[in-house]
């Protein structure tokens, strides 16, 4: 029996993309050859490479003027790359730490230059998302977290600057519709909705770039990866192509449009039972609850080990709270079926019985 | 049928470790979930790395006092980390130059500090190792290129020196018997004799580290990575799974020393072609010839077509060679069988026919 996977990342992937993705490692496109023994620069791979980047386009529906690359490093490496391309020697940043990821990207970027925390909700151990704020004006560039798979909050609204826009949205990407030319850098590490670990999404717009007076290393270089498509070194051929996989699989399925509502419902039902049932109570503040991950802890710590026993029995897994947050944490990412919700909040519903 | 696959990398993996990463896609250690939608904390996972950590600390014979790490980014990171982690403010290093490879790391070292060249085979296209060079003492470490691929060329014995000893092992770690203490800093992408693309193979001594008096981001800080085995964030899932499988092949069938011995009869038997064959020549310098890549060129450029067409037919693949070299390559990795071989040098003597 399949397991209902409400893993935080990597996380459940869509079943005919795994299917799909271990018939490659065998035989790919009938090459009587592996996915993993061919060159990145075969003209199977490179077509791999170039459909996964117009998949990215189309499902974002970014306009001209925008790079899309495939590296590697996942997020934690683009905390750096950021301040490499994009702040001014002697120059500074504004960012909005909103928890854990933030609170790291803010660590790197600081090794570069003055960094302006704008914004914080640290003081309630980031179980919401900070408003009323004033967004510095004298930054080159203004970075949040969309997404806070630790603390379960969501950005519903996004800073609005005349600076620059960099997000980092590694736990919700092409999960709802939002206008993304507001951006001038996305980035996303892929083990959430577009894949395995090992790959790191970037979507940045190409005008931005090459204009802070700095020597960047290559590797680092946006610059240097959308002048060799993502292969200026061999990418991680693996990771990419289950990405391809799945961002293919959304579009059949309608896209962003046709997941966002899906999600919605999976998560309307799940916090509706939180709310409703006396054992349980959320952490995250109500109004910026994510559609991604959702928190909540028990009322009574006495009933833990019953309800761990259900859910155990129910074939559910993965939902253990992160260790700053305690409790439970249920990641309803793309791949997610709504019959995995209706198991869990059964388990819920068995727990009050 | 399955080809012949004799791609300089990514490469050719056993068999069995094809249909082992295959079937841990769609369910890892009997879970009923895939490998790559499980948490990178969860004991499954911890395992392989840990298990794939030792397997390299036994096949490399490594003492204690050695670090190994599984990373992202390639060779070509390593050569931004190998300046960051290991050269003095205002420090100096030395560099042998023996091909592509080793002139980019010469590049990026070159963004960080004074880098001296001690050795470079550049002027004759590198198709020999210098030798008779002066290895310079005033430098706090010394970098080279164990095997180079494009140029089918290898080290048979590396630089003396006081100082540290640095090697990028990407295209043969894994192939021959070697004395690894003598080598401070060890890297190889894995897409060669490891595994696939998408993670790099560390191996560092932990005494060298932190003397450099530089603030180093934490994903390009080795005793980061160190302290939370090689996990400071989410590691390339999959290619750290089928390495540690490919390692274990490699421990099954007996070892370096076993395999060397296999690698040796390979190389022997195609360049014993190559210089029995007229129509045939070498590219590298005969005492610098590479186990694993061997390099060659029609001696009349008019047999291309027919010679194109015979291995074809043969069910031979990846064998045309650089763009900087011309001609053929033929990389004879580990899991190469010899039959293979064979087939080659067949489809050699059918053109001398």
């Amino acid at each position: 029996m399949k397991k209902h996977n409400f893993s935080a990342g990597p996380c459940i992937l869509p079943q005919e993309v795994l299917k799909k993705a271990a018939d490659a490692v065998l035989n790919f496109n009938n090459l009587n050859l592996s996915l993993i023994e061919i060159s990145h620069r075969s003209k199977d791979f490179v077509d791999v490479m170039e459909n996964a980047r117009s998949l990215v386009k189309e499902l974002l529906n970014l306009p001209e003027g925008y790079s899309v690359l495939f590296l590697q490093g996942g997020a934690s490496l683009e905390f750096l790359m950021t301040p490499y391309n994009l702040l001014k020697v002697n120059g500074k940043a504004g960012y909005m730490n909103t928890g854990t990821w933030s609170t790291a990207a803010i660590k790197e970027a600081k090794m570069m230059g003055e960094i302006n925390v704008f914004a914080s909700s640290e003081d309630k151990g980031f179980n919401y998302i900070p408003k009323n704020y004033t967004v510095p004006t004298d930054v080159d560039y203004i970075h949040c977290t969309s997404n806070n798979t630790i603390y379960g909050t969501q950005l519903k609204t996004f800073p609005k600057t005349d600076s620059l826009l960099v997000c980092d949205m590694s736990s919700d990407i092409f999960s709802r519709q939002l206008d993304f030319t507001q951006f001038d850098l996305i980035y996303a590490g892929a083990q959430k909705n577009m894949g395995p670990a090992g790959t790191t999404l970037v979507v940045v717009k190409d005008e931005i770039l090459g204009k802070t007076g700095r020597t960047i290393p290559s590797m680092l270089d946006y610059q240097v990866h959308i002048k060799k498509d993502s292969m200026y070194n061999t990418p991680a051929v693996f990771p990419v192509y289950v990405s391809m996989l799945t961002l293919q699989w959304l579009k059949d399925l309608g896209g962003i449009s046709a997941i966002e509502k899906i999600n919605e419902e999976k998560a309307a039902l799940l916090y509706a039972e939180i709310d409703r049932n006396p054992h349980f109570v959320g952490y995250a503040a109500k109004e910026d609850r994510s559609l991604m991950n959702v928190t909540f802890n028990l009322t009574n710590e006495s009933d833990k080990e019953a309800f761990d026993k259900i859910w155990n029995e129910a074939g559910i897994s993965g939902i253990k709270g992160h260790r700053s947050v305690g409790g439970y944490r249920a990641s309803m990412y793309n791949a997610l079926p709504l019959e995995s919700v209706k198991v869990l909040i059964k388990a819920m519903q068995q727990l009050e019985k």
